[in-house]
């Protein structure tokens, strides 16, 4: 199983070691293939040269993005692009944007980002174990980032909860995900 | 008949049971295939795995989106993308997206999700049976996620409407499809 | 000759026979297939599959927005996606599209898009007999949908306007195009 | 040397006998492939077909947009898929758009026209000649549809510009390019 | 080594020399393919024909942007393509756009494309030596067009800087980069 994860010089925490620290805690085989770009715009053919060259099986791309609104069509165009190497190469990136008009100051920024690539390198590692490895948590309002949102309705009609996954909600709501 | 069915954890309400409800009461012998994953940026590659590797023959992306406008920007580019798999594949994908700005809170939400999820699982099954079978509602002004908007005219000159389709739009009207 | 029409059950008008009549008026020869989408978004997979599946030389997109900033959102991606189409095809796609928001009332809305739909479909078969049968109307400042804007200037210096076209202007301009 | 020339019915000014007037000032040997089409979204497609079934060494795309919002997404839709189309064909499209809003009345519509396609017809000249027999301009703030803004200093520090180039500039701001 | 510059004649600053003096700095036996169009619209496929007719190993585009809504358009579309680019050939493109409202003069624009021309041509050899060997500056807040920003934490949790990093900091904080 191999990892790699991209990050840029332009951000303002180091991302890496946040994502590095969560997969190793999860599996000790997990291969790490670090690529640092200057940008968030260099992200996508990063990710795509981690995948063709260096034989990655998912992807990480770890970026911070400014507050102004060019800053948001640098993400867009990033993003796009991003969505483009998962439909040439059928592999998942795990997208980890922090903008830094999320934070209110330094120290939180640093929370929210080692918060949102923590919980993505999980997501990375779930998916890297198969498609129904988070079906379990499906529509249970999981957010990166930030706590988790919760489900809108714990008992729907059509939408029997069972005890089972009640427990789950109740776990997750609680437990503050790492 | 195998359809894909792609949700994910970021949804505050859980929509593959809707899905999977309708589907099976609309033909016992439809297999579904179903893959979760984060975010709703992560759907298409799910949807194009789901073609490639799981040989669906239509699938059903199910996401649901914050209510912020960077939010808004995050189903563009999973829209863009979804549009792009269909173009590599030849198949379709029914987009079934929820804003959540659109409810006025929790239980409105976990309603307009069912009825959006149940009739996009209608049409999903519409479009596997052939081009054509659609065609007798072509023009009526329908809606998913809430009731029919209706035909503009219900009798145009040019536009000539049979008493067998007539009859269709008075059902459409009064029968609130499920 | 072989034009694929795609249309959808969203839109509240039936845009169908419209574009079917105009062009049965036209030439007798020319063959139709029809295909149904649920939105405008399933328009570009429809078309592509008229192209690939149903032999269509060329295809019209008949689709209708909502009025919300979501649905420019919409026609936006689904025009991005028919542009790909034509890409991957080299064949022309005429989009259709109507706004709900350009229409003052329901009536209103069914003449805007018959006249679309009407002058559409001319066109699609003038571009189905050479790139340069619409070269006499170059620069004349035709509308489909509502009446010709007409040419800026009738003599220019570098541009002169022949008789045969000055003529062909007033023709334009009085006649209001079907 | 042949260059194909895509324009519209939907433009209110006739572009294409500026473009050809300029191309065959240039050099007699120059032939041209004219491809009309009804809009600015329907141009990316013949653009391509102008290089793949007319054997086009470069293309310029000739359209005008409306004063609507509606009017720039087109606009943006187009170009995006003529930048697909260049990539797709390794070669050059010169897009020689004009927004009606530029422009403070019909004559002034056709001047900034005039204006925008000749100097871009000299572009498509300059371009097909070689990858460097634009780099004497480089920098020079040259401007098509208006008069050239010029370089913003003349003798820089690490930029010193030769009395060759000097004397380009003087040219450029004093005579008006055509 | 090959690189390749693709600059513009709307730029009102000439940008090749500023790139040229750095790599000749960093490396004599760096090789330059210069390529010359006209906008910035026009220098995506200059990428392209870059790497595939000039051999190129990374391609550095030069391009400045007016102050206008739709000059952002511009650059949108450009970058977008740009971003195709980089994905259809597997290599990196440095984009060093400068819009002109970012400057507060004309003598401030020249510095400011000048810092970020030199800072993205050092970024453009470093991407050429090896996907490492910008990780010893990831996190660590690096703009190019402006003094860098900084880490946001020197010391965070996760994330322990050793003394060289921190020594690295500082020389990036105090040195201002050239």
């Amino acid at each position: 199983m191999k990892i790699g994860i991209a990050d840029t010089t332009f951000s303002r925490v180091d991302m890496f070691p946040y994502a590095e620290a969560t997969l190793k805690k999860l599996d000790k085989r997990i291969q790490i293939e670090r690529y640092t770009v200057p940008g968030i715009k260099d992200l996508p053919v990063a990710c795509k040269r981690l995948f063709d060259f260096y034989g990655c099986d998912i992807v990480m791309a770890l970026g911070m993005a400014g507050k102004m609104p060019i800053d948001k069509q640098c993400t867009h165009e990033s993003s796009t692009a991003i969505q483009q190497v998962q439909l040439m190469t059928n592999k998942h990136i795990l997208e980890v944007f922090v903008h830094m008009d999320e934070a209110s100051d330094d120290k939180n920024l640093d929370i929210i980002t080692k918060n949102r690539t923590t919980k993505h390198a999980e997501n990375a590692y779930a998916l890297l174990l198969g498609k129904n490895s988070l079906s379990g948590y499906a529509g249970m309002g999981r957010r990166q980032g930030r706590e988790d949102a919760g489900p809108a309705v714990v008992s729907g009609k059509g939408n029997k909860i069972s005890k089972n996954k009640k427990s789950k909600i109740e776990k997750s709501k609680n437990a503050k995900r790492r």
